[in-house]
């Protein structure tokens, strides 16, 4: 069975060395010094190692179980909730008005990793709590938040999404879920919800759903939608869980993985919610929830592919089997470890340069959430609303192949499930398709966010990584062939990809949409090439200042030197064919597939 | 649950109008025009839809039981493999001096798409038959040919592969089964094997393993191996199953899919065994089995994504959500289905154009191997030989990310285990892990393959191509620019990652093995690519002499378009990933991961 090593020195790396925390203006950034970071870091890497990764296979295996109405989660996931909870650690980055210890989202995006790498499933039922808290402290009245955010700062409560009817996922104009205005303010809600992550466990005292429905006689499509709270046991005057609500668990799905995690078939019967926000304006509430679980998942990606690459590593240093190309390197033993030979390398380097890549990307995009909301700063806003597509779906394609090429490394032992390997597989392939499917980001990055405020997010983009690389070039041939040459050759297709958008947007939507993909995925290289570069740059000033582990640094030097080499020479492949248009994609008729 | 629709009309335009089935000088091609193949074509359709796909669902719910030492297959696998014999489908390319049909290989491998689409796993029992007749017909004594061979091809018993030991997989030489000589002849095999597909089932009287084991006193490493025939029932004087042989199934694994095949482990303790083939050249033997076997792995790679690709298209027409870019297209519906969104079509398209042409690619590789054999023609011969780990390699590969793609059309709907579609990516995974990792086919791709025979199966490959299109170019600029000049500028790339490998083979292997991967994946692009071109020049004759069906016609020259537009770009990137070199895929020390 895996093991779960948290990569605390990689983490710090990129907290200190490359993105400054402890230094610069942001607010909550300045009392975090290396030291405390690492304690904290500390603390939750043991969590994540002795508490909540040995529990990741039985969560698989067990699953939750639908027994009288109410779902039992895997034995040990109440102890860990518990433990998990007395840590605090749900409300790391909470408001402290609300008992939340006001740390930045940052650092909670680096515990969130841990965390995710160790039990996926078991993870879920904190975050989608620290998605409903945003939304009620971003939408709720004093009376709610007051009433509902300590509750769900502490994990005493958890919280869900209810987006999704059996007739509607993406296109939530066509829901049909009822709220029947009542005459005490309240509304009833009649309908039903599926595909709802930790519906219903044994976890905490009550669940607040976030629900999505339609009050009558509101406009049509999406512009009618509201949001509302609904309590599974509606809160009594004392704040308590009181009456039994109106909802019910209709059925448990059997998927192909996060087993841990009760995916629930939701069922309104009347129950009583409270509006969210205002009328008609729920899908902005929701989106609130949305985009900081969009890069939640984006995040849930990439752990699970560190995770699984951790075994890869220690698998194929430990498996013997033939000799290494350049002579026998374990003379007494039978055979070499696997890692001598050139191709396992490949595996394991493009696991290592898309995790740390990734893991740099997206503690970069929670940096800018930090500075959106704590400076505010409205071109962080901008970037950031930008960035979160690509994090989300670069990162889960991304991250799901580098899962896979992880399980590879095993052989046909990787096949078994007692070795782990698929378990990783099977949990990090609903992060391509949940909080919007990657395609749905990819609409989302092209038809919305490209070209919102006249285009200022992307051009911020470009200036930032020309501000980067261009200073730079002609001082040293071989950092500008490593490193800056192939960054400024991917960032040119980029740009060249988006003005091929810009220039087809208005008259030709299908030109832009058959690409859309290729230009997540063509920004996703680009943003995971300029982390590599900050990351490099890092590395070589320490390393030249006798800052540091030469060994570690010189490591990051090499990691990053194969991202440019063996990654960014697909960006072209992109731009190819994004510029080869919308008529290949389009060109039979749907009769004829 | 998705249902199956056998592709026929398809696989006719590949058989006849490309490979020219019916006509030419192949042994066996000649009784078989058009309306003979798609006759018995037909019939194994019927069997596939209505028969074995029904089953593939159950069979991935129920597995296989071990139950007092044996294995219980699903509900309805025993009638299935009744029906499956009965209809004499294994024998259809075996030799009638056994019983066989004496059919083509090629048509064998258009029927065994369809069982492998239908139900992978059930199909596997008389897959691994088929390959155990091969090895007993190439290297048996005319003894043990009348004796096994009649009752393999009947599948009255199934046959299976022993190589794997549980610290041995890919290096044979660590192996330990030990088979020592007795007075009469026969060894008695003591050792423990794994992964053993089909090891044990309820679907016949017997099972027939070959086993590699190692006769004490013969040479070291792979050299010193053997390979016996280890029946489960010791045959008597008239060939029916006599004593229970001292072999046994020590456990079944759980495994990530497949799960209608028993992949068992087996141990010998002391059983008879009858030397096949000379002593100490088991390898040779074994690789009768292998080469075949691998083959018919790539076939399964592609077969899954047809299958999961007919789910997707179906769903895409049915799933209402979103309005089409250019208007709404179903303005009667609340929304338009899936399959007007560009991005969905781009899934489709990948699925499509990938299938299609790797079945052509498949086909292809099967028709070469009739003509090795049946002319006997040793440039056939060579070729295949090339084409073999690209085919099983880059088949699987891509296989399971069109499968994936497949299920990414379903969005939430496709990961729960009720839609088929998880079953379909979990069976797919397997394919790019047995019979050699797909590592391991580019290992042999690069190191054995491309330099065998001074590199004439190579240079074979590219004087076809430039032979079909050289003469072309220049006559018809819409073909130049969709086909040829696509074609050409792969191929280029391909050549000149050939050179750069022969270039480096004698002083530098680690810069071939870096870059072994890509390699393969380049020559299976070049490979589809190739197959794209002859199947649009004779979609374009057909259309040209008023031949065939115009709609069908159209649709491959547009698929065509698609793999030639938006996946050749891919080469470049391979060749220049390969051309990086083994510096920044090795400069890392294995401590350093």
């Amino acid at each position: 069975m895996p093991t779960y090593k948290a990569p605390v020195a990689d983490m710090l790396f990129v907290l200190h060395d490359v993105l400054s925390l402890g230094t610069g203006a942001v607010p909550g950034y300045e009392d975090l010094d290396r030291d405390t970071t690492a304690a904290i870091l500390g603390e939750a890497a043991k969590l994540a190692q002795e508490v909540l990764a040995p529990l990741n296979r039985t969560g698989d295996r067990q699953g939750c179980v639908l027994d009288k109405g109410m779902v039992r989660t895997p034995d040990g996931f109440r102890a860990a909730f518990d433990q998990l909870r007395a840590g605090g650690w749900p409300a790391l980055d909470c408001d402290p008005a609300y008992g939340g210890q006001g740390l930045p989202y940052l650092l909670a995006t680096a515990v969130g990793e841990m965390f995710s790498s160790a039990n996926m499933a078991f993870n879920m039922y904190q975050g989608l709590t620290h998605g409903a808290c945003s939304a009620i402290h971003a939408h709720g009245t004093e009376a709610q938040k007051a009433l509902y955010l300590p509750r769900l700062v502490r994990c005493d409560w958890t919280g869900t999404m209810n987006l999704t009817e059996p007739q509607c996922g993406t296109d939530l104009g066509l829901m049909r879920t009822r709220a029947d205005p009542q005459a005490d303010g309240s509304y009833r809600i009649t309908g039903q919800k599926i595909f709802i992550s930790a519906g219903d466990h044994d976890l905490a005292e009550n669940v607040v759903h976030l629900v999505l429905a339609k009050i009558p006689g509101g406009p049509e499509g999406t512009r009618g939608v509201s949001l509302f709270i609904v309590p599974k046991f509606l809160p009594d005057a004392e704040g308590r869980p009181g009456a039994r609500n109106a909802l019910s668990v209709g059925k448990l799905e059997e998927k192909m993985g996060i087993h841990g995690n009760a995916t629930c078939v939701m069922d309104y019967d009347g129950a009583t919610g409270f509006l969210l926000g205002e009328a008609h304006k729920g899908m902005r509430a929701m989106f609130t929830m949305m985009n900081e679980a969009r890069i939640g998942v984006g995040l849930q990606g990439y752990a699970q592919a560190a995770v699984a690459s951790q075994a890869a590593v220690a698998y194929a240093r430990e498996r013997l089997q033939g000799r290494a190309p350049r002579g026998a390197a374990n003379l007494q033993g039978a055979a070499d470890p696997l890692i001598v030979h050139p191709d396992i390398r490949r595996l394991l380097m493009d696991q290592k340069s898309f995790v740390e890549g990734a893991r740099a990307f997206t503690f970069w995009g929670a940096q800018l959430i930090d500075e959106a909301e704590r400076l505010p700063d409205p071109a962080a806003q901008g970037l950031v609303s930008l960035l979160t597509p690509v994090i989300k779906g670069f990162l889960t394609d991304r991250g799901f192949d580098a899962t896979v090429a992880a399980q590879q490394v095993f052989g046909g032992h990787g096949y078994i499930e007692d070795s782990g390997m698929p378990q990783f597989v099977r949990d990090a392939r609903i992060a391509m398709i949940y909080e919007g499917t990657n395609g749905v980001q990819a609409l989302d990055l092209v038809s919305r966010k490209l070209g919102a405020e006249g285009g200022r997010p992307i051009r911020a983009l470009f200036d930032r990584i020309d501000r980067l690389v261009v200073p730079q070039i002609g001082q040293d041939a071989a950092w500008d062939a490593e490193f800056l040459i192939p960054l400024q050759t991917a960032t040119a297709d980029l740009r060249a990809a988006a003005l091929f958008f810009l220039d087809h947007a208005a008259t030709a939507p299908e030109e832009v949409l058959a690409g859309s993909t290729d230009f997540l995925h063509l920004a996703g290289h680009v943003g995971l090439g300029y982390m590599w570069l900050r990351m490099a740059q890092a590395a070589r000033e320490a390393l030249a200042a006798g800052r540091g582990d030469p060994e570690f640094l010189t490591a990051k030097l090499a990691t990053g030197r194969y991202y440019m080499a063996r990654q960014l020479p697909l960006t072209r492949a992109h731009l190819a064919r994004i510029k080869s248009g919308a008529s290949p994609v389009m060109a039979l008729d749907a009769t004829a597939f």
